[in-house]
Order: C-alpha cells, then structure tokens, then sequence
C-alpha cells in the first residue's frame, strides 16, 4: 500500500527545515521523499507544522509512569522514591504490567515516539519464580508497544546482586536469574520468539555494576556481540556507585566495563554522570552512545554529566525519558542545553540540529534500528508532525522552526505521527482513544 | 451579580487538595467558599480536575516574547540574545505593543496566569523621544491586560545609563528619562491615570545598579513608599554585574539598595542569583521577596540562585518567566526544586504547596495583590482549573493531585481560568479566540 503526505516543513538531511516536502510510504518504509512541492497532491494527506523524523526514547522502565506525583510528597528524599518503586515493582503481573505499559507506550506516541528502548528486569513472578513463560513479562512489553503502536528495542537487563557483594533481597528478586549464563538462556528464548520481527529488538543489558559481578559482564557482553544487537547500561548516575566501584574492582565502572569487552559503538552508557577524564576518553574512543536522561537526572538530584566533551570526544548523545516524570523529549533535548548553560555559565553548546539529531537518528541507532530516525528513502516510515501554531510555537518561521520545536514545544503540540507507515496518532488524538483514561485505570489496579 | 463554580478538588489554605468545593463569586471577589459539598448543584459551573488561586507571574518582559526559538540560533550565545533582544526593542511602538502584549498576556491566561508584573521600561519613541502622551506604552500594555481579563501589575522602570557610568547608546535611549526625578514625574502620571481601577496596580522598579546610578536609587524607592506599591529590581543576575558594583560602590547590589532604602516587604529582587552571606541575610531579615525566573536563568546560562536559604532567612519566593522562553509557571515551580537538586545532589528541598504559595499568594502580594492568590471569602475571585485526566496528570489522586500538577502539568491541562471574578478560558480557549494567531500575527508585524 502506498501512502502519500505533504508537508509543510519537514526535517530533511543533513539537519535543515525545508518547506513543501512530499513523501511517499511504502509498507513501513519511506519510498520518495521530494523537496519544493508547492502545494498538496490531491490524494496527500496534509501534515501542518514541522514534521521531524521519529523520536526515540532510548532510556525507559515504563512501570516508573505510576510512580509520578507519588514520589514528590513529603518533599520527596531518594528514599520516598526508591520506596514507591519497589512497591509499585512488586505490584505487577504481566496482565497488569501489559495494561499499564500500553498506556505510557500510548502516552509516549502522543510525545511522538515511535520506538521505545526499554530496559526491561522485572523478569519473574513474585519472590523470583519464573513465571510458566519465563518471559510473560517480556511478552506484555513488546504486546504493549504494538497495541500503541510504536516499535520497541527490549533490553533484556541482568540483574544479579543488589549491591556490590550483596545478594537480591526483597522485590529484587524478581530481578534475579541467578547468574549471567541462565539470563543468557532466558534472553535467547526472548530473541527466538521475535525472530524475523521487524518491530521488534531484542538487545541486552547489564543493569550497572552494582547488580552484576564483573566476571559476569562478559556473558552478557557476548550476547550482545553475537547478534549484534544492542547493549545498554547504567553507568556512574551516583558519586557512591564510583566509589564502592573503585574500592571493590580498583576501576571506575566504565573502565571496568571497557575490560570486560562491554563498550563500542552497539553500546549505550546510560546517564554517564560523574566521570572521570579517563571514563570520558574510552567511552568517546569506543563509539559508545551515551544516554542522558535529563528529566530524571534532575529529580533524582544526579548531577550534570558532560555531554558535549563526550560528543566531541567521539560519543554519539542518545535521549530517554527513563523515569517518566514527565514524558517530552523535546524537553529532554532543550534540557541537555540548558543544564549545561546552568553548570557552565555559558550559552550555545548545542545546535537544535545536534540535540534533534540525538532525539532521533542516534537514539534509534543505539536501540538496534539504525534505518529510523531520518527522512530518507528506505528508512523506517516514521513521521511526528509538530504544530507551529500554538501559543507555545507561534511567531515561528522556516528559519526558527527547529530552534522553536527544541526549544519551546510540549508534546500537546504533536498533532500527527506516523510510525512504521501506520499513523498512530491524527490531530492529537491516539487510535486506543483516551489514553489518559488507560493510564488512570492502570495505575489503580495496581494501587 | 453571583456566580457558583463548584470545583471536584480545590487547593484550599493552608495548603491542602479539599473534594468538592463550592465556590460562590460577587463581583470580582469570592463571597463563600464551602468545603465536603459532594454534589455540583444545579446552578454551578462544575470545575473538573483540581482547581487552584489564580497563577501571578511576578516578572515578564513582553516583548520578549517575540524572541522564543530566535535566540537559540547558531547555538545561540549572550550576544546572539542581546542583539535580537535590542532589534525587538527597537520595532515598536504603542500600536504594534499593544499587539504584541495582548496576545501575549493571553497566552499567560491559558497558562493560568491571573495578574502580570511587567517590568516596564520601554519608555519612549525613537531616539528617545517622548511620544505624545508620556506613558503612552505602559497605557498599551495596561489595555493588553484588560483585552486578555488579567489584572497588571505596571512596574514602571527607571533606566538611566547603559552600564554602570556609560551612558545610554542606540535602543537604549528609549528606556530613559534623564534622571530619577523626571521618572517619577512621569511615573506619577502613569499613576494618577489608573487611580481606583481595581485591576491596575502602578508600581516602581529600578532597572539594575547598572542602570541606576546610586545616588537616584532613594527617589524611586520613595515613590513605593509614598504610596505603598511595590519596587521591583533585577539584583546580580551575573557576577559580572557584582564585580562592577563593588568596583564603583565598594558594596554588592543588595548593599547598594539596603543603603538606599530600597529593599523591604514591598519590595522584590528578581534573580538573586549570585549572593554573598551578606546579602542573602540582608534580604531576607528585610522580607524582600525574590523572584526566581528558573527558566529564564537556564536559557541565559545565569547559575540557580539559593532559593531555599533565602526563603528560611525570611524572604518569600515568587515565580517569573521573566524572557517567555516558555510560558509555564508549573514548569518555573518545578524548576525552582529540580535545578536545587541538581547543584546540591538532594531531594526535597520544597514541598509542592510551599512551590504553590510561590506561584499564587507570594506572587500576588508581591505585585500589590495581598488579597490575591488564596480561596478565602473577600480575595479576589481567580480559579484556575487543571486536569487531572490528561496523558500528563493522569495516575494523580487527591493525595498526590498537587504533586502531579506541580512536577508534571503543563498549561495544555489548563483548562478554564477565572481571573476578577470573569471566566476568561473555557474548555482550554481564551475569550479571545485564536491566541496563536495572535502571536503569529503580532509577531510578523515587528520582524
């Protein structure tokens, strides 16, 4: 089936908003897509605004959306947070986690997200039975992603201790499959059943160095290496992560991680907070993506990590909303500026076109789909279309039109997208409908 | 005449989220408020969502308005702004300010903002020259409040030289009057025009120590003591700024003002950012208010200012979006927490209703409004309505309603806004009509 749509401006390669772009969708693919159309085809839908690329949002625990609002009362300390979130960790199923994560998957097309990577380890059932599918819960996430419609890149994540030397206690041991080469068995079988899927991704992850030993790492390393499929981890987001690192192993995490064969260009550090000039040269070296997650890293009180010096040095910036306090990526974009200016008491260390570039191209590359995320013929038939006349972008012009998306748009002002030839979302609305009604009802049932 | 809105949750002092209130108004104040009335009777406005005091937004520069997106150009350095910032400045003239200021106080009111501060100093015609009427621009931007139905606070700023003993050059010259005493001549004017509007408040602010010379500081302090109105002031916004004004003055700016009677409960310093303990202790044993403008202060990379000492030293904090590089006092709220947590490495450094009296009672006193910003019988009759149904509030219970709006909300979820006692946005639609064009429009005709 071939589908046409005319847009007004659209995002074009090499990063330059061009006015009157017509594109042609075959399957889940773009055909043509040609520049300097002057008005709508007949038989072209027409798609006002700015339409960009598909977003990614290459750092997320969907289960984290019930957490929102909860973990600020009482002012809120770390250990409010950590508490709901196992409470809500512990409350789920896979019925009840497919209910839920269809919701915040729904909730992040409206954004324009068209693939999530989700770093996934709430594997087993309560007190760390598996369950009779050993990935039921796997398979309500990527069930999930297909009810809203989005593509998802499952980071199947070990997790093996609570802490260095520590075993599992309490909900954790949900997290648990006792140690690398069994996690490798069960992510095998996670990857068999979507063998030949083209919305789907299995990679790996490592959770961080506090939950897998170091011997262990390199298992999950070569699961990665022999699908060349992605790996995710979390490295350095706390300053006492480093420290019991460094006591423990006489290595920083990512060091530790570079001579266990974990980095390199299929790899993604995720926060990469607090690192030092050595951390910040084998993460560059290496081609490893570096994820900042800067919604979360500022309700978690982590810090700003050095996204420029690591872009410069060789890493390409990914984007996640991770916790979802909030679910906008162009905040998450305008916020790896501006916390930087914040640091560094210096504007203009990013174009809109980089921090667009890491919202899109980077972020699907480092989930495994390195055909998304750019309007280019053959690539993955993704199109988020930005409105330019609300009061929130209004007075933009083709010559602004990005700096206002990054800048200044909310996900109220996604009023279309298209992911994987399918639109998903028109005129603001999602095809489940009210999607603030699924979210409500599913934080309930689990509350 | 007597109006009843009945709210499904309301924000009640001292700062509790109360089921069902109704809310009866006379005229442009509330005349009951009645807590537990489960029911909306028949004859009132039911209010969905949770239902605050009106939003004041204690520090805007209009025109700036015009800047969003623009600015961030070519990664957008401080003198990317500046110049952009001057060319605006330079463009207009009472008519195409009036244009411009309504639809930008009206985007204000779908944001939830019932009363503007707005640091005026944008005096003059071309060269300098005073237009026919002297105050023909601040009459402008007080008919741009009443066009959009929200209250003004005219903070009519004096603005004498271009840099602390430089004279003022180019655009410039439109801001100044010569000295103090011809400001306040003018000023008076300004006053004397809107005495008895209930709507209008006429207040006083000196520019910077930059732009004020300080032997002139004592005659616009005088003109907010005579007449009980407030005095605004940007106070080290930059170290630059302090490091000249102790060069001159050998004392920072807040000294410089404490010596000049310029700081005290009437009064507001806007930023604040960069304090010795000196001055922190010197506004707060004063009760001067200050304004954070957290988004403003990351997009011109200033620094976070310490909100919270100031606040336990006895200044109340108010809230400004200052440049409307967005226009969201959810997003200042927040802000004020998220960007402490990330230069302390710690949560909770505000509970939600402290960050709510910011953005409503705190706001308002500090803009000449005491008996705004609060549901009690005889305040001012404001409601801002939230959803709590949408993709980005949804989860939220009463418990956490106040929570959700202030980490979460975006002024998409504003859905209607009482400001006097008039209802001015309904169903998320200003009276107005289409804001956006309205900005677009206004916008175009000073590009």
């Amino acid at each position: 089936m071939r589908l046409s749509f005319w847009c007004e401006l659209a995002w074009l390669p090499p990063g330059e908003v061009v006015q009157g772009v017509l594109v042609t969708v075959e399957g889940d693919r773009f055909a043509e897509i040609v520049p300097a159309v002057p008005e709508p085809p007949r038989d072209a839908v027409r798609l006002a605004g700015l339409t960009l690329p598909g977003l990614a949002n290459a750092h997320s625990h969907a289960f984290h959306r019930a957490l929102r609002g909860v973990t600020q009362a009482e002012k809120g300390s770390f250990w409010t947070w950590r508490e709901r979130m196992y409470a809500v960790a512990a409350a789920l199923d896979p019925d009840s986690y497919l209910t839920l994560a269809r919701a915040v998957y729904a909730e992040m097309a409206l954004a324009g997200i068209t693939c999530v990577g989700e770093f996934h380890y709430l594997h087993h059932g309560p007190d760390g039975v598996p369950y009779g599918d050993q990935n039921a819960m796997g398979h309500a996430l990527v069930e999930a992603a297909r009810a809203a419609g989005i593509r998802i890149s499952l980071l199947d994540t070990c997790y093996l201790t609570g802490g260095l030397g520590i075993p599992l206690d309490g909900v954790q041991t949900r997290f648990g499959d006792g140690d690398a080469e069994r996690w490798a068995g069960r992510a095998e079988a996670l990857r068999d059943a979507y063998a030949g899927a083209g919305d789907v991704a299995v990679g790996a992850a490592v959770h961080s160095v506090r939950a897998v030993p170091a011997e262990q790492i390199p298992t999950v390393a070569d699961f990665s290496h022999r699908h060349a499929t992605p790996l995710h981890v979390h490295v350095s987001e706390q300053q006492a992560e480093n420290a019991a690192c460094v006591e423990m192993y006489a290595a920083t995490p990512v060091q530790l991680l570079t001579e266990r064969g974990a980095l390199g260009p299929r790899s993604t550090a995720v926060h990469a907070t607090h690192l030092s000039d050595v951390d910040l040269a084998l993460l560059g070296q290496s081609g490893t993506h570096v994820c900042m997650c800067p919604t979360t890293e500022r309700d978690l009180a982590d810090g700003v990590g050095p996204a420029r010096p690591l872009f410069e040095a060789g890493s390409p910036i990914t984007l996640g909303s991770d916790s979802h306090a909030v679910i906008d990526l162009f905040e998450e974009a305008r916020a790896v500026e501006l916390d930087e200016r914040l640091v560094s008491g210096r504007r203009g260390h990013w174009t809109a076109a980089e921090l667009l570039d890491a919202a899109t191209a980077a972020g699907h590359a480092s989930l495994g789909f390195p055909d998304a995320g750019v309007l280019l013929p053959g690539a993955r038939a993704d199109l988020v279309s930005v409105r330019l006349d609300s009061v929130r972008t209004a007075g933009a012009t083709p010559a602004t039109a990005a700096e206002a998306v990054v800048f200044a748009a909310s996900p109220a002002d996604v009023h279309s997208v298209v992911a994987g030839g399918r639109r998903i979302v028109t005129d603001g609305r999602h095809g489940l409908g009210d999607v603030g009604g699924l979210l409500a009802a599913a934080i309930r049932e689990i509350s």
